[in-house]
């Protein structure tokens, strides 16, 4: 346990090294003497008080529990809460005689002078290497501490998300083969940087319906889709940001339906214009590294393939290009149908997968036991479908504000893939990872939030207000 | 099926209509010549279709079915979509050229010149009187038709709402014995008017948890978790709605936790400070009209008597407070333990209540056919321990934007019982509605959405942007 009072607690390293030692199974607690506030400026307090207690498990206010430090009961109430001993405590505050209390009840205490010294010392006493500097992971969420919603689409279709914050919608997609947890890093700071982020589990996944049918996987109708679901949700626009299939759909909807977009920014997927002169499973045929997609037409081989040890597909699949997370070799795309399989010589056991932290392939694997892969490969079989859709509306720019992140390493969304959108995407602004290779938001997360608050923070404001009467 | 062009659609008795329809089973569609609009305006075309689309099941837009009224193609996509032949359709449209279009095709036809006499050519048509004037009642929202949420609260209990609308958060709590479908008449008008709402189902109901520990409903612990669900909604500050019961606890949510409110309004339940001198408990059994929450306290006793028949039970105790809507006679909560129960004497099979059609009956059964009275009744049984919280308090006002609705013919809950609440509540506004039983929320929805909708606007807004960066 570690207690802390309000004002060193805006130290953001020390707020960090909070999180940290939570995730590392310390019991946290904020112990505040504070008032309750009802005049006209209690939307601050509450704004500052809802941040502190999202870094950590228990917030103890004095005027709640009825006692304020020094007092010795303030102490007792936190001890109570948290189910500890005083010698199983570690007490940090910046008020010596808050410290010397705490030190007399036998707690191990730091007196915050500058959080430099206070993380040296707490580092001492919990014996843990506390990441907290610039290079520190953002700061994840886990499935239970988010609200889970659900959107009856048709009969039949019901879409599952994970939602956080208040403020302008900021829609997240995920890509093949993943789950909104794919943007753990992202949502707590989206949320607290102002927007109400909705983060979709995509048809065919986990608790999402998975009908079995083709056709429902069509860019067409997973747009249409997607607009239900903000009619649902009575939502008119939203900002949406789309990875991988997530960001094929993300352009779509910019293309088709730019009016329920503020924005779109999309990662490692680029756009293209469709070739109205070439079918598209021909010209897929002739970029190597595509290959794999025609491995997946075939409906039950690729499924086969890849549900028979979900662990095992996850952790081939979803790896970082860092080389301490390499295996015996590189995923290879090309000639996957002369291999007879994308996993084909691949351990039978790989090693734990930095992206992938046991807790969250848990996640994943429970995720996709509910439905297979046979909805996710779905997504894949419809090329000619969607390319005629997307000739549809040949001609089209996407003229809204719009993001382009690509990532250097990705080994089939190729950074250069993306040259030239700018003569479809005029106001097209660029973000790039060189060290990141095809799962951006769990690879860079730090990097891409960066990326993601710079361009969110320009977008232009609706001319409306957001909740003007019609 | 209803066809309609958008431009008089706007006539809002025409919506009304539309909306009417569907309720009577027909299948409506509005088609529109529309472009896709991907100007810097698009935020205001986003908003008028989502609005358009909300009164209607079926929209096309011509910009993507690929053709225009009066083309054929757009006539024949939508009988494709609504699966009818052109003799089971209705059309209305205001362009001669259109209209004679669809009479060519075999469709009835309503040419609009205005809306007056366009609903008296549909009432003829259809043969069903429209409630489409200022006495109908605002538009229902049914389960399906909303996003449902889930948020953990702790271990061992969630929370489940239904969510519509973006803009500042609005929670709507139900009482006893009820469902977050209470508030399905206001649902959709306050997210309309430029709101999130959120209805929440309250601990010990349908899709929330019931745990069975009595202390888990006293007022302390009820307001808590709802600060964590905020919490863990990420959601700072909420305007707080809340109903009998969710009415006591919207009260003490104003008392205890005023910086998370932006205002609190109250129908039925009176705010009172606690009395030192007397004991709540004794005190209750002095007032005639709340004998039957002494019968509530015993656990089980009334658990039985109400959850013997759950359909009955609900039937008797909501009804309106209309004449055509009395049972042979009145509820009568004196003596209930001397008559050996609140529900003895009524009918086994009850006539249908005004204010429960019989598939909002049926959802609210289902609903407490989950964990049944238990919980429900727990809510009364904690009234020394929400004194004793209550005189915590002693001498605190609550000196935020409140707003209190009283009903004239609330048989418990009397208007009297309010007065003097400005003592304690220096910005109270007030709200009345006479002909009004109990159950304000269902059985006067027009006039309780009026009162709520004036005070919601002339709310101060909150002196920090929503969306601050902190």
């Amino acid at each position: 346990m570690v207690g802390m009072e309000p004002w060193e607690c805006w130290e953001w390293r020390l707020l960090r090294a909070a999180t940290e030692l939570r995730g590392h199974g310390f019991q946290t607690c904020v112990l505040t003497n504070t008032w309750v506030d009802d005049t006209p400026w209690r939307s601050l307090t509450a704004a500052l008080q809802e941040q502190l207690r999202s870094h950590f498990r228990l917030a103890l206010e004095s005027c709640r529990i009825g006692a304020a430090t020094p007092d010795p009961a303030a102490f007792s109430r936190a001890l109570e809460a948290l189910r500890a001993r005083p010698q199983e405590v570690i007490f940090l505050g910046e008020l010596e005689e808050n410290v010397v209390r705490a030190r007399e009840l036998g707690m191990a205490t730091v007196l915050v002078r500058d959080a430099e010294s206070a993380l040296r010392d707490l580092q001492e006493i919990t014996g843990i290497q506390l990441q907290v500097g610039a290079e520190a992971l953002p700061e994840p969420i886990a499935p239970e501490e988010v609200a889970h919603g659900y959107v009856n689409i048709r009969p039949g279709v019901r879409l599952h998300f994970a939602e956080l914050g208040r403020g302008p919608a900021l829609c997240l997609c995920h890509g093949f083969p993943e789950s909104w947890l794919a943007w753990r890093f992202q949502m707590l700071e989206l949320a607290r940087a102002g927007f109400r982020v909705i983060a979709l589990e995509m048809k065919g996944y986990g608790e999402s319906s998975a009908p079995s049918d083709i056709w429902e996987y069509s860019q067409e109708q997973i747009c249409k889709d997607f607009i239900t679901f903000l009619d649902k949700l009575g939502i008119p626009q939203v900002i949406l940001v789309g990875h991988d299939w997530g960001g094929a759909m993300a352009w779509n909807v910019a293309l088709f339906y730019p009016e329920r977009l503020r924005g779109v920014a999309v990662l490692n997927t680029p756009f293209r214009p469709p070739d109205p002169d070439s079918d598209v499973l021909e010209k897929l045929g002739r970029i190597p590294e595509f290959e794999y997609q025609l491995y997946f037409q075939e409906p039950g081989v690729a499924e086969a393939e890849l549900e028979k040890d979900i662990g095992r597909t996850l952790k081939i699949l979803i790896r970082s290009s860092s080389p301490e997370d390499r295996l015996p070799f590189d995923l290879n795309f090309h000639r996957v149908r002369e291999r007879g399989g994308l996993l084909v010589g691949f351990p039978e056991d790989p090693p734990v997968s930095r992206l992938l932290p046991p807790a969250v392939l848990h996640y994943y694997i429970q995720q996709f036991q509910k439905s297979g892969f046979r909805g996710p490969l779905n997504w894949y079989r419809n090329m000619r479908e969607n390319w005629s859709w997307a000739l549809s509306a040949r001609g089209r720019t996407i003229p809204i504000p719009a993001l382009m992140v690509t990532a250097g390493r990705d080994p089939v969304l190729k950074p250069g893939l993306s040259k030239g959108m700018e003569r479809w995407i005029p106001r097209l602004q660029r973000g790039h990872i060189e060290d990141c290779g095809h799962w951006t938001q769990l690879e860079r997360p730090r990097e891409l939030n960066g990326i993601l608050l710079q361009w969110l923070r320009q977008l232009p404001p609706p001319p409306f207000p957001a909740n003007s009467k019609l």
